[in-house]
Formats: structure tokens, C-alpha cells, sequence
């Protein structure tokens, strides 16, 4: 069976001025029935397809099990770890929801499944559309309110084993965004809503990503603004702002270069505090000789900065503590590491397209997930730990189209392009009738030029044209070539196929095109 | 890599009694957070992915491509249809809703892509999740809330080439089906709430089913019951029942044999009315000179039965039009059938797992999707002929299940098991390692007879135990044998292979393990 382009491929003129999101949608990739909403087109699934299958076989490799959990969830689940309330949420009839993750679903399955810990570690995974009432859907894939997503979840016996599975899945995170090519990075980061100790977000730098990750040129740190920690100048003029933790018992004192932005999860992990911190601007209640207070200064304030006057008169000077040296506020392209407390800090707008996360029992507590272990003769009865695992399907989509695009319109990595050769031609079907490798034939009614540049502005890697020197054909590249090795096997194959290259276009007998073909695509 | 039977796959007692839908739930195929809802566990998912790819290859070798439209569609687009007021769908927000079905959004993806008439004909589908605000879900995966679907829309010029379109998609179906081996049965069906004027059912037969088909004995003619005409006996006793017109300018009276169940579809197809008809008492109106009458009788009865006075005092009989002879009861088990007029009719409860509509304009018309055709040396814009079809993935599954159990448990046709063999052993990896067939291993720390059974309680079509007769292999047998062509290969093959046969087990030396299973699973 001989496999054409698609039905709604063709006649597409680009705009080299078009924001992605809409070169996406004129190629018929992707549209969008209404803001935030995705049709996937036959040829945006084609790239979803491979996506998901190159997810699937590195997440197997690991033993991760895939499944696929309802995409309807109930209250009663999302109000035992707190978060029923989240305002991003589509709720149904007040009583359910349209999925945004699945932590609670995949804990309570496994809980209602899981019956010896000797079944563990579990590893388990899904490919599915996710919803978020994300109030401002920017950009077509990139930020939406229905979204593809790879989700994982380990389970685990204690927190060392859980660390096991967390890096064999940063492992296996590693070999996906290495087979997609393109290049991306791999940064410490804050763990936000869905909680715990330790994670990861994966980036790829763009000029249009709306985070902000630092790199040191020195030990080669990579973080998230969120979670870099920096040495600047000292600084004369101070700022302060006031938080008590949750119970209002604490006073948090605050102070900080002026112009600079604080960043109240420093605080909160340098004190150690599980709750998050409230801003306060109240502080009469503060005199009270049963509070205390505490008293943080930025590492860039010195004794000879200006700091403004304690507020509140106390009648008890020893209740207050002071913390100097801590940076609090966020770091600014080339100040010091933290870290290495050596190396310049450069700063790069990414778009996130991963993230890993260490739960521990962040889940498995609330939700009363347990399992029973061995103890000398007895048994004992623990909460299982945790990781979770995201990569956003869509949204690799939406930073790829964006990073490779050119002038002439998208490149798609070989891995991912919707098919891998665009064959053109009106003739040869019993030759192409044979090829067994990813192609589409465009034998439509068209202009051959007009063909060629469709294939092109799609991304499609590579153009074959069987044309007047049939056996010999044509090869065209579009796609990006990520290496160069295609040279190392040039000179042992180019008389055995009469393969030569002119002007950046291959030739070859009909006889070794599938060959070459393939050692093209192994570039790209 | 060796892959070895998922975490959650093991010791399940089976119960004989247990409803099949219980016995999914318990082998952990799939779960049900809340009733309709559904979590497909790693090896439910494994069946769905097999349907699904079995789906994909035969509907892509008729020109198909895939599409996933949003599982999200707006008001406007179903109002435009009428279809907006349906209680069973889900809303969300009051102006969307959860889709469970696509016509209105693949019309409108159509009508906003096509860009000539020569792209036609199109066929697209999909493989995604709906949903239904079902009010008594049943059966787990029988009728469900949230289910997994296969739905298919062909566009085309005009009927002749959608009738085209219509029979390619049924050749498709009749592979799709025939490769589950399961005996199906396709039925003329009523369109329903669907529409359009013809329309076939694809059915299961089973006890458990809540359709009724006919099959005439003579003739081979299969319908449900809904669209099943049939020639009974005369009889004495008559019923009436009245009908207006939606104008309620036209009033039927419908005469039938008292006991049995009129159908108003069968009057509404035989006056040829657009509209449903409804059900009246009050007959005041009707003596009005301006209204006309029709009086409809059902085959059975005769000018000796026994009708009962006509209720109203008319100025003018000619307005009364009678009809007689036209059977407007549903049919019943031993009567003639209709259509050949000599078979006799059976009857048979059945489960529904597709359906194929033939729906010509019915929605490319309110959503005005129209194409320019040529016509002479001008062009006319005409609507698009459609067909919509769908097969059930979540019904298939749950059909099969209960069709092919026995008291062992359950028993998957090979093309759609989680996996094909089950392999039981605690050595001999290196072997395992060069498998490539579709295998589990089971080398977990259990009792060997336990294994065994759970492998066959789970339906897995073949055990192979490496024990200590290897390399001789044990091959037992699970599945159902649809065929017995291995008797064919036995002859040719025992030598080679150190092949025996032993109270329905079969032995084979390594070597030939891989083509022996391969023989066996082609039975089955």
C-alpha cells in the first residue's frame, strides 16, 4: 500500500512574522476550537504518536507499567491532601473534576491494589490529555487548558530507595531529551504546589521561555531563578518586609538590598518552616512577650548598610534572633555562584518541558497509603515514598516548532517529524511500492515547486524527488543535521549506490536509497 | 531485556459466579473510582492498546487518518444541530461540554480545512475517550460514563460516492471483526438519535445482551428488532393508539393486535414523516374540517377483526385515508419474514459494538459545510454527503470477556490478549533473553500451580514452563482454538523440532519453541 501526504496538507503560504502558535495551526498541525482547547490534526498526531512511543520505550526499559486512570476524579479524593480548592481546576456537578495530575488517583490505586512490599518498588506511568482552568492560555500548546502529558509516579519502601527510582528515572529523562536532539538542560528547582524535597525541572533555553534558569561558568550549576542562591555587592540602601508563619506566633523581619525582589522561599527553606510564610504589614500584635522574632538579613547587607527602624518597641530584647549572611533575594546575571561561591552566574530564558520531583510521603501520608514491613520477627506498618514524573507532551511540541523554526518554516528532529521523507513524484509506484521506510508521497495535482516548499515549511526532514534521472534520485535536506557522520560512510558507499552530493543535494541509484536515507536521518 | 508480568498481576481466587464485570475489576483489568468511571490498569491497558492498533491498521489501509479532537466542544457548535438540550451529556460551565460524540466538531474541522473538492473523500477518526452523563451506568465497561471509542466520519461530493465511503468503512469493519474471531453479526438497524436513513448494527451475540436481533432462517436477513418487519398471524382482538403530526394537522390512528408492542418508528417510516410522531388522547380537535386523518392498520388484522368505533363524528369522510396491511408491531420469535416473505424469523439478545450511519446531510447542512463543484463551465456549492461510524473499545473488551469466559476465567482471542504467553520459570534467562515473541515471565516467589492459574484465570492464550525437562519446553494451552491448522504443520514439523502432543499439551525442544507458539497462536 503506497502511503500519501495527508488531506489537509498543502497550499500554506508562511509567514516568516507569524508567532509559532499560529505557524502551527496555518500548517494544520494543531488548531484551536477555542482558547486553551487543541484539535490535533492527522499530522500533529503523527508527531504525538512518536512522541509518546519514544516516552513509552525508555520508561518501559525501567519498568515502568503504563496505565490510564479516569479522567474524571472525585472531591472526596482532592480534599484529603488539601487541594479541592485550587482555582485552576475544572470542577463537574460540584463534586467532580477534570484530572490536572494524578497524584491522588495513582496513590489511591495503588493503595487499593498493592499487597505485599515486596511488589515494590512500583513504577507507573501515563500518556494522556490533561485539564488545567488556566485563566490566561498563552500560546497555543504552550500554556493550555487541555494538554497531552507523560505522567509517572514511583512508590517506594523508604526514602533511599525512593532516591533509586528517582534518578533511574533521571536516567531514563536523560535518554529521551537526548534522542529528540535538541538541546536542553537539566536545573535545580523549587517544588512548588506539588511539594517535597528535592527536584528537577528540564529546560530548553529559548528567548521566549517565560522561566529564568543561571548557569555558573564555573562548577556549571544549573538552577531555576526560583532556587539560585547567589553572592552579590554589598549594598548600602535596605528594603524590609514583614511575614508570620501560619500560627502568628513568629515575626519574620525581613531585609534586603533596596531594588532588589525578595523571595520568601528562601526564608522559608533557610528556617526550615513546612508552611509557607504570609506577608504582614499588621505588626501591633507583635509586642507581645510570648512571640518571637526573628530577624534575617541578606548576605549582601554589611553593618554599615542603612537599616531602618525596629517598629515595634520591646520589652524583652532577647526574644528577637538574628540571621546574617543569608541571600534572600533573587540572583542578577553576573553575580557569584552560591554554590561554588567562585563562578559568574548567567541567566537564560527557558521553556520548561519536564519536571521530576521527590514527594516522600507529601501523598501517601494524607491519603493513608501504607504497607506493612518486615521488622525483626514483627511486622511495622509505613507510608509508602513517592516521586512524580511530567513531561509535557504538548508543550515539547510548541518549544521545538519554536527553537528550529526558520525562516522558511519548521524542522522537525527525525525522531519526532510527523513522517521522515516526502517523497515526490507522479510515477514509480511499483519502485515506491517497495520502500519500507517513514514516507509520504505528494503526487497531488501541484506544482512541484510548490511542493517542495510545503514539505519544507512542515519540517519534514528529508524531500526525495524521483524525477527524469529515475533510477538515479534526488535527495533534498530540510531538517537539521545534529551531527555530521553521514560523511564516515560517503566515501565507503558513494560508487557501490553512485552516491555524490552537489550543491548540498544527494544523488543515489534507487538501489541505496533506503541506505542512504537512513544514514541521513541518523544525523538528524 | 527481559519483560516479566506486571506488579499488580497476581493471586486472585476466582469465582465462578462472580458477573463478569466484577471478574475485570478483580483480575485488575480495569477499576472503577466512581460508577461509570473507569481506571485502566497496566494490563486492561495493554488489551485496549491492541484494539486500538488492529483498529488504526485497517481503517489507515482504507485512506483513514487519525485526528483527536478536543475532548472539550463548545455550545454554539450544538445548538446549531439541535443537539445541545441532550440530558445525557455532561456540561461544564454551562457553554461546554464533555464531548460524546463528534459530528459537530469534525464538520466544523472539516468545513474550516477543506479547501477543494478534489481532497474529498475524506475519512477521519479517532481513538480517544468520551463521555456520557449516563443515568444508570451498567455492567462496568458495558455503558459507562467515560468510555473508550473509536468514531469515524467519511465526507464526500455526493450519496453515490458516500455510499462509496459507507461500504469501504463496512469491508474495514468486517477485517476489524473477523481478526477478533469472536462470531459477529451485522444487523439493519433503526439511525436513532443519530440520523440519517441508513444504518447498520455490529453485534455480539450473547445472553447477557439488551438488544434483540432477528435472523430470518431463510433468507439469512439480520435486523434489530427496532428495524425488524415481520407477517404474523390474523388475529381477532385490536388495539389503538394516536398519533399527531408535529404540525398537528395530520392525526394517525394506528389499529394492532391487542398484546403486542406497536413501534411508532415503523408508521413514521412508512408515511415517510420527517419528525417523530406524538402520542395523543385528546382527539377534540381533530373533527375540525381543516385536519386530515389517517387510519393505519397492522398486517395481522383483518375486515373480520374486531376494531373498536372510531371516536370522533367527522362532517366529511373523505378526509379519512386508511391503509392497511403494513406491519407497524415489533416482530416476534417464529413469525415470517418480511423481507423474503417464506424464512422464519429468530430471535437473539445481543450486545451492540458498532455502528455505521449513513447520515448524508443531516449535519453538514445546519453547519453549512459546503464545497464548490464544477457544473458545467460554473461551479455550485453543495453540502457534504456524510457517514459517521463507531466501534466500542471499552464494549468490545467487556463483550469479549463475557463471551469467552468459562469457570476458569477468562479467555482473550491472541490479536488482543495483554500478552500472548505467560512464561513460567525461575532459570534459564539467557534463553528468555533471545525471545521475540510476546511474552510475560512469572519468575516471582510463588507456588508454581498459582501461577498457572492466574495466567489462565486472566485468559493469557499460552503457558510455557521451563522446567526440568529443558530444553525441552511445555506448552499448555489456554485460549480458545478457533481453528486447527497446527494439525497441518504437526506432521511436517515434529521431527525437527522433537514436537509431542500429550493430553492436550504440547512439548518442542528450544529451538523450535518460537515457531510452534506461533503456529498455536495462529488458531487462536
Amino acid at each position: 500500500m503506497i502511503k500519501r501526504v495527508p488531506k489537509f496538507y498543502g497550499n500554506v503560504k508562511i509567514n516568516n512574522r507569524l508567532p509559532t502558535y499560529e505557524l502551527l495551526s496555518k500548517l494544520n498541525i494543531v488548531s484551536h476550537p477555542s482558547s486553551g482547547f487543541v484539535n490535533w490534526s492527522s499530522i500533529g498526531l503523527l508527531i504525538e504518536h512518536k512522541i509518546s512511543n519514544l516516552i513509552r520505550k525508555h520508561l518501559n526499559s525501567i519498568h515502568g507499567e503504563e496505565v490510564k486512570l479516569s479522567l474524571i476524579s472525585n472531591k472526596e479524593l482532592w480534599e484529603r491532601t488539601g487541594r479541592w480548592e485550587n482555582t485552576e481546576i475544572f470542577k463537574l456537578d460540584n463534586d467532580k473534576l477534570l484530572v490536572p495530575t494524578s497524584e491522588e488517583q495513582i496513590t489511591d490505586h495503588v493503595d487499593k491494589n498493592l499487597k505485599s512490599y515486596k511488589e515494590l518498588p512500583i513504577l507507573l506511568y501515563q500518556i494522556n490529555t490533561k485539564f488545567r482552568n488556566e485563566k490566561r492560555p498563552r500560546g497555543g500548546l504552550l500554556r493550555g487548558k487541555e494538554f497531552l502529558m507523560n505522567d509517572g509516579y514511583s512508590f517506594d519502601i523508604d526514602e533511599k530507595n525512593a532516591m533509586k527510582s528517582y534518578n533511574s528515572i533521571v536516567e531514563a529523562y536523560h535518554k529521551i531529551f537526548t534522542d529528540l536532539r535538541v538541546p536542553y538542560i537539566k536545573a535545580n528547582a523549587d517544588s512548588g504546589d506539588i511539594g517535597g524535597d528535592l527536584s528537577h525541572e528540564w529546560h530548553y533555553i529559548d528567548k521566549t521561555g517565560e522561566d529564568l534558569v543561571f548557569t555558573c561558568d564555573s562548577c556549571g550549576n544549573i538552577s531555576n531563578i526560583e532556587k539560585t542562591l547567589s553572592i552579590g555587592e554589598s549594598q548600602y540602601d535596605v528594603d524590609v518586609k514583614y511575614f508570620t508563619t501560619n500560627d502568628r506566633n513568629t515575626l519574620i523581619c525581613a531585609y534586603y538590598p533596596k531594588g532588589r525582589i525578595l523571595e520568601p522561599k528562601f526564608i522559608k527553606s533557610e528556617l526550615e518552616l513546612p508552611e509557607d510564610l504570609i506577608e504582614t504589614t499588621d505588626l501591633t500584635e507583635f509586642s507581645d512577650i510570648s512571640k518571637r522574632v526573628i530577624r534575617i538579613m541578606d548576605s549582601r547587607l554589611t553593618s554599615r548598610s542603612n537599616f531602618p527602624d525596629f517598629p515595634i518597641d520591646f520589652v524583652n530584647r532577647s526574644l528577637i534572633t538574628t540571621l546574617t549572611d543569608i541571600p534572600i533575594v533573587l540572583a542578577q546575571e553576573g553575580e557569584t555562584c552560591h554554590e561554588c561561591e567562585e563562578g559568574k552566574l548567567n541567566s537564560s530564558p527557558a521553556i520548561e518541558v519536564g519536571h521530576t520531583f521527590y514527594l516522600g510521603d507529601k501523598y501517601s501520608k494524607p491519603m493513608n497509603c501504607k504497607i506493612d514491613i518486615p521488622e525483626g520477627n514483627k511486622t511495622k506498618s509505613v507510608n509508602l515514598m513517592m516521586g512524580c514524573y511530567g513531561i509535557g507532551i504538548s508543550r515539547i511540541i510548541a518549544a521545538i516548532a519554536e527553537i528550529n523554526r526558520d525562516e522558511q518554516g519548521l524542522r522537525w528532529p527525525s525522531i519526532i517529524s510527523p513522517w521522515n521523507i516526502t517523497i515526490v513524484s507522479k510515477d514509480h509506484y511499483d519502485f515506491i511500492k517497495t520502500l519500507d521506510f517513514d514516507y509520504r508521497l505528494d503526487d497531488r495535482d501541484e506544482n512541484f515547486s510548490k511542493k517542495i516548499n510545503l514539505s519544507n515549511s512542515l519540517g519534514i526532514p528529508l524531500i526525495v524527488i524521483l524525477g527524469r534521472s529515475f533510477p538515479i534520485c534526488e535527495i533534498e535536506i530540510r531538517g537539521k543535521l545534529y551531527s555530521q557522520s553521514w560523511k564516515e560512510q560517503y566515501p565507503k558507499l558513494k560508487d557501490k549506490y553512485q552516491w555524490t552530493v552537489n550543491n548540498g543535494k544527494h544523488f543515489v541509484h534507487k538501489d541505496g536509497l533506503t541506505s542512504i536515507v537512513n544514514i541521513l536521518l541518523n544525523d538528524m
